[in-house]
């Protein structure tokens, strides 16, 4: 029995990733022992996986977790870009804190175990590690450089992830995540959030609203595509990463205007002109500072992919979760 | 009257620039107000300043130093590379943590001053940032991805550093210095110490260990060029760092035969005959993973500069520091 903590359970990608672990398993572990860490938990959470209801604020809490030993760790959790660059002390301490309390965590329960417990741990990076400006493409080996105080936290997670690793605390790794569309449900603080309104409202019949001009260029993938980065990491062999435990994942590169051909392709003019351009200058200059494309060569040599048109990634949203979302 | 707190200011580092600051001052500023913070300070230590005494690992006692609200603030105090890989919670925290509570502490007066407090604050980072498989030259684009945890703890702080700065709570750079040789004084637990010790030890009529093969490549500066870097980073327009507020530096990067020739040059055969090839497996692991040769393209526009030859900085260990050593 494998035991997996999904530390963010409850939110968006946790729960995509609980889906995708109760259908298909994980290759190698006969059977999964879930438990499920978050503020609290959906109505349409499966039932099964053990719930814990709790903030990563309280050091105390995430002793309690790694007390668990879980042999899987995933870190989901965040404060999103929006309100870790409104809330600069929120930001911090929960996206750089309680990193380095889990870390702590894990290598007491490591040392208590006289090195026997080597738990793997996934964590959720994002491409806000990256600043301007940038090359055509970023590669495998350009400078984590961020403009934001969600993206210099999440470099500086994956700094401590790795470090921890090199030194055989734990076996971790770092997913530099796409922006995730298109997301189901509500909009929610992040600066990215537009990215999926544009799509996911006009295909529920809603006004939309476009906060940036449509020449925009983002780096997209699907909700399906980050649970199998997800359960794809935690079986990779690490020593395969030489050292260098941050990973940018593969993805689509487009503009907004693409993005709405793509919606006009799929589900007519209709939900094209439910579209609303109104422009958000605080958005706007938090975009601008965002990566627009990748050649993630390493990761694609390591097994992860994702969509290979835009079309497929609203086709996805259509299949998986518009009947799921209320009106 | 311009107010400086050297953090470090015990450290050789600092006795440079202190020396530097006393003799030259800072261009711009008619005079300077300078107090210095350590563990302790050397016999040398010219009188004039003010001291004290005490440890980083204090939150209180950082607290205390920001509320001196000095206009200049450099912070040189670290746990250096080999100290921080076998003493892993004593690198954290001093290396790591107590960068946290400085810029907490900077950031509560400046909230107190309503915005006017925004002091520059000057830190001394490292060319471990960077780790292994290096290009033949590392520019200023090349990521950050450390195998030692003092380069990580480095990396990390130059993280925060610009986030600080960039919401306008402080006014940070970060300077990567190349390795400082040839360091005056003692070996210390650096993994480098050895680059000095080859050359000063000589010098000085003693024997030197070589743990490494001569065929090592690495990136140098004096003690002289550092002072130069940290009162120039003093005065340097930080808008022209367009947000990234980590510099790669000048030096000179030659292999450990180079500059035993150089030696040979400038002291003679005797001096040579006191290298000693001695192997050791920890040292050469660790240095392995270091930095060999920069293109350092943004640091020189910006009108830092080093020595051109070793030659040059064996002699600047001559004249500087060769008749204070003792023997």
């Amino acid at each position: 029995m494998t035991r997996v903590l999904i530390i963010g359970g409850g939110g968006m990608v946790g729960q995509k990733l609980l889906a995708k672990l109760l259908t298909d398993g994980l290759p190698g572990h006969a059977a999964l022992d879930i438990t499920l860490f978050d503020v609290g938990f959906p109505p349409t959470c499966p039932e099964g996986p053990a719930r814990i209801t709790g903030t990563l604020t309280d050091p105390a809490t995430i002793t309690q977790l790694a007390g668990l030993r879980p042999d899987l760790i995933y870190h989901l959790a965040a404060i999103v870009s929006g309100e870790a660059e409104t809330d600069f002390d929120k930001g911090w301490s929960v996206n750089m804190m309680a990193m380095w309390h889990l870390l702590e965590a894990v290598r007491a329960q490591h040392v208590a175990s006289d090195g026997a417990y080597v738990p793997r741990v996934v964590f959720t990076s994002s491409i806000a590690v990256f600043g301007a400006p940038f090359p055509p493409q970023i590669d495998d080996e350009f400078l984590s450089s961020p403009q934001t105080s969600y993206g210099a936290q999440k470099a500086i997670s994956e700094l401590m992830l790795q470090d921890f690793s090199r030194k055989g605390f734990l076996d971790g790794i770092s997913l530099r995540l796409p922006t995730i569309c298109v997301r189901p449900g509500k909009p929610n603080l992040a600066a990215s959030s537009f990215f999926s309104g544009i799509i996911r409202e006009p295909l529920n019949g809603q006004e939309a609203i476009l906060p940036v001009s449509d020449t925009v260029r983002h780096w997209h993938a699907s909700p399906r595509a980050a649970a199998g980065f997800l359960t794809h990491a935690a079986t990779l062999d690490t020593s395969r990463l030489e050292g260098r435990r941050a990973l940018s994942l593969p993805g689509f590169s487009c503009t907004v205007a693409e993005q709405i051909e793509a919606l006009r392709r799929v589900a007519g003019q209709d939900a094209v002109d439910r579209i609303k351009y109104i422009p958000d200058d605080a958005i706007m200059k938090i975009v601008a500072g965002w990566p627009r494309d990748f050649d993630p060569a390493r990761a694609i040599g390591l097994g992860f992919h994702a969509e290979d048109t835009f079309d497929q990634i609203v086709e996805t949203y259509i299949a998986e979760d518009l009947s799921n979302t209320s009106g």
